[in-house]
């Protein structure tokens, strides 16, 4: 197939026009970096995506990976593509330069990976666990941990897993059992399972460093008692090469609907009597750690969810431009020529849900890497802090929306290839099962609702709110010095000023102890928060858009600029009016799910 | 796995206690039977769903059929199961005495059938187009067609398929280019090639009876110039027993993301000089020979819905109800037990949205089977008309609520079981796989829109729609004397106004000669009137229940009512707020999905 699964003049728009990413070559960390090799990664990106990780992304799902008691096999073509990732510099994106990496701003790293997860999400899978348990590491780990461990992930020569679950606790991390016994050194001998490993095991690199939870006995209970810690398949060296086997089982492979391409596994640790791990940062820190660098995974897994919608949005836009299917409604002769699909009204509707949900989902993800740049390296301890309060609040949607939305994007695409998209001669299924992923990991779609409600929107009297809000307003004022815009302005400030009305409705309840009844909406107010969050990147890419159209630009992108206008009008007439009703149930304290007896259903 | 796949008690709340099955004994074709006899056809029926097709469902997921080029390989349970299906009468449930069927009220078929579609959707694929095509031949056959094909297929020795769509004409039935050749005496060689149709070969039954659309030379265009023919895989002799092979060959299985164990297939007709087929009843009247069948066809594939829908529910059910995980939000102390999942307030959402979409899914469909029977069998003319009236306006409804609506349903079945809902050890992921298919086959979501809002809601000035309210409001009125449901009243009521409303103007807009505006959103107006038409039969079902209540039940049924009542709260304050805001967006008459230029996607 030859579709793209990614819009680079899309990326382009997000990453210049909208989030003038390009500025931050004016900062020490980037000065020498310019567009132009911002341009020539992403576009390295596209070509290897396109060679090397979409060939492959139907063959990986049929043909899933296997353990035959020994050995876990994986079809060669996973290994390729990683090793050109590898030598390519990616695995270090955003690594420094003194650590083998490559310093690229967070919002380029992630354009980079929305690239490669379009065309293969399950051969992603890989470096998305490696670069986030690298980033732990640069955090929180000390030189010689770096050098042993963080180093070679950089390189490529390591991958990493991010090992929290177990069979019993999933979302409740309190109740994980996986235990580290002391013996000397900030050396630990970790016993315990871990479930829902992904890249748990494999031969892709020379070695594993799985970041571990586990309690060190008499901890306190609960997560105020979980600590952090280095656990290699092999142990390493003080020269860098590889010692022995360290006591870690591969328990089995999950059988998975999508995303088979990834192994998640259950691992063994301490079998043999106990593997060997090394605590990261201080005892009984170890969820604040992890928590910590949870920012960018989150981000990653919201863009990942965008970048499945993204690929199966343009495999049917491509489908409808190109397959004849009947005719007009009130153009019935059956003697004249049948229309293209994408001639038809609802076909373009369900165009129009997956562009609106995609490409305002991708304006979202970015948004928050670069607010992630700004915490890094904005110009004054002002602006860091803004970004950070940003960025708390903005995480569970960024996490949730593009994974609830872009997962109903996919089984648009499906709608519009009609029989044809539920086979498996055709991506767009594929896509399907393997976003449906999203909403459940990293932190469910409920828990992301609970964070978003029972403490980012309403911590410091709604502070973070009030200055999302005071963000929104500026592009809300300028929008409507723009006819075409002041529409879509007035429906955002209302859909804003339900949400404002809501929260303080809900945080006054939860002064007044109604914890439960409270929150027994929060994911619906995820929703309804997101919906919000999504107009307003509309509104902004509508407003950039018009005033590129000022600016006499080319027939392409007068067309591609008046889709992003047409797309705001879609998403806040079809999509923004949901607002007011979610914003009416959930200040109304609701108790339909409290009070119902389990008995009764 | 012991959990049950769909809930008996409320198939007997729905069949006797909404719907008052059992009266229709009271009429000549039912004489004989009794409600004692249904219930023990439905036990019979779950019996064997229990036995004999739930414990194959994933087996035949995981080993869909093959074709070796020269037979299709199907696991041997499928017969086993079908066997006895038949061998018990259920192919012939709907069908006279005479005939060799049961003369079960259709309320009672689609009770059974969906008993057992929950089990095995995969393997039910087969009986339902068998009793598809039966029943065309009952309507319109000749005797001789009668004998020779629709008894055997009643007595389970044949099988059948409908075959509609071709390759290049999917929706667009007027493009169908299979032709039939007359040769005399009612035979026509038929050549052509027919996409999708499942059933289309195997080795389950002795002969398979095709029923294909194609068109006859010189046979006017598009529709009007579609005629309908028998095409056996075997020709039948006067005896009845197996002629030469007929020139049909499997061009191929297609690989689909669920519903794997229904073969799907592309057939050839004619490779060899042509099919012998028979023209059922007049030249150029296939379609509506077709269509008119339809209606039970659809109702079928939305209780189809419903059915995966009810098993993914129950399945999260139980288990919601025995996974230990988590604290209440105002309760984190770690050394208290978890609680069970189902204590947790978003759990109980989604338990909800999945009861209420397929209990309510479940009363629709049965009603819409209630309404067949009225139709046959109504004791007067009148009440038959109304009864084909409230039947034709409901059937797109029937067909397409439960395939959206239900299939949210089992994604949230697998939200509810978190990771390991997602692997392919739980049944549920599965369920989401099938049940994505009913949003397409049978006419798509899209069609069914363009059906509803195009003809039945707006012709004879909305005469049907207006028959459709005036039933509805005598629920409301008589819900009204009751305390705890005048709320849902007067919702359903606001309900009803928007719609009638949305009604009005569209009709006025199509008057006016605005066609393509007025339906540019049927879509919409479809999912709309679903929800009025869901909140009125939840409305029904808390009405019935309340009545019940009143009578002093034993404790688990008043348990049963009570979560009747609850789920009607939820319907109408979660669900029934939509209806407003969509309302105000199709009464716009929005142009944005016509007016966008295809080059702006």
């Amino acid at each position: 197939m030859s579709v793209a699964t990614m819009n680079l003049r899309d990326l382009s728009f997000q990453l210049y026009e909208m989030l003038d990413t390009d500025s931050l070559v004016g900062r020490d960390r980037h000065a020498d970096q310019d567009r132009d090799i911002y341009d020539a990664i992403l576009k390295t990106a596209a070509d290897m995506a396109r060679d090397l990780f979409e060939p492959h992304n139907r063959k990986a799902d049929l043909n899933e990976p296997t353990f035959d008691g020994e050995k876990v096999h994986i079809i060669p073509e996973v290994k390729e593509a990683l090793d050109a990732y590898i030598e390519n510099g990616f695995m270090g994106m955003q690594h420094d330069y003194d650590d083998g990496g490559m310093q690229l701003p967070t919002a380029i790293a992630m354009a980079c990976n929305a690239i490669f997860t379009a065309a293969n999400t399950g051969t992603m899978g890989y470096p998305f666990l490696t670069v986030g348990a690298s980033n732990v590491l640069r955090a929180y780990g000390t030189d010689d941990q770096k050098n042993r461990f963080m180093k070679p992930m950089i390189a490529g020569r390591f991958f990493g897993t991010m090992c929290l679950s177990e069979p019993q606790a999933g979302s409740s991390l309190s109740d994980i059992k996986t235990k580290a016994v002391p013996t000397g050194g900030g050396t630990y001998k970790i016993s315990g399972s871990k479930m829902w490993i992904s890249a748990g095991e494999h031969d892709l690199s020379e070695n594993i460093v799985h970041l571990v939870l586990a309690k060190i006995p008499g901890a306190p209970d609960g997560v105020k008692g979980i600590s952090l810690f280095i656990v290699p398949k092999y142990l390493v060296n003080d020269d860098g090469s590889l010692g022995e086997r360290n006591d870690v089982t591969l328990a089995g492979l999950n059988h998975k609907m999508g995303y088979r391409g990834t192994t998640n596994t259950l691992l063994n640790f301490g079998e043999q009597g106990g593997a060997t791990g090394y605590l990261i940062g201080e005892e009984h820190k170890g969820l604040f750690y992890m928590f910590h660098m949870m920012n960018e995974a989150r981000i990653g897994v919201g863009l990942g969810a965008v970048s499945l919608g993204y690929a199966g949005y343009l495999y049917s836009l491509d489908y409808a431009k190109n397959r004849p299917q009947g005719r007009h409604p009130d153009g019935k002769d059956a003697r004249s020529d049948q229309l293209m699909l994408i001639e038809h009204a609802d076909i373009r509707r369900l165009l129009l849900a997956q562009k609106a949900a995609v490409e305002g989902g991708l304006a979202l993800c970015l948004y928050a890497a670069r607010l992630v740049d700004e915490e890094k390296t904005g110009p004054d301890e002002a602006a860091r802090a803004e970004a950070k309060t940003l960025l708390d609040l903005l995480t569970p949607v960024v996490k949730s929306w593009p994974s609830e939305f872009c997962l109903e994007a996919n089984k648009h695409a499906i709608q519009v290839l009609g029989g044809y998209g539920y086979t498996r001669d055709y991506p767009v299924e594929q896509y399907y099962r393997d976003n449906r992923l999203n909403p459940i990991h990293e932190g469910t779609h409920g828990i992301q609702g609970l964070d978003l409600l029972g403490r980012k929107a309403i911590m410091d009297n709604g502070a973070a709110l009030k200055l999302l809000i005071k963000h929104m307003t500026a592009t809300m004022d300028t929008a409507r010095t723009h006819p075409r815009l002041a529409e879509f302005a007035d429906r955002l400030d209302a859909s804003a000023q339900v949400i404002t009305r809501t929260t303080q409705t809900i945080a006054a309840a939860m002064q007044d102890g109604k914890i439960r009844l409270s929150l027994a909406n929060a994911t619906l107010y995820l929703d309804m928060f997101g919906h919000m969050v999504l107009g307003w990147k509309w509104l902004e890419q509508a407003l950039t858009a018009e005033r590129a159209l000022s600016e006499n630009p080319s027939d392409i992108d007068r067309a591609f600029y008046e889709g992003k206008i047409a797309t705001c009008q879609y998403f806040h007439r079809y999509e923004l009016c949901r607002v007011e009703p979610w914003g009416n149930l959930i200040a109304s304290l609701d108790d339909t799910t409290l009070t119902i007896d389990p008995d009764c259903f």
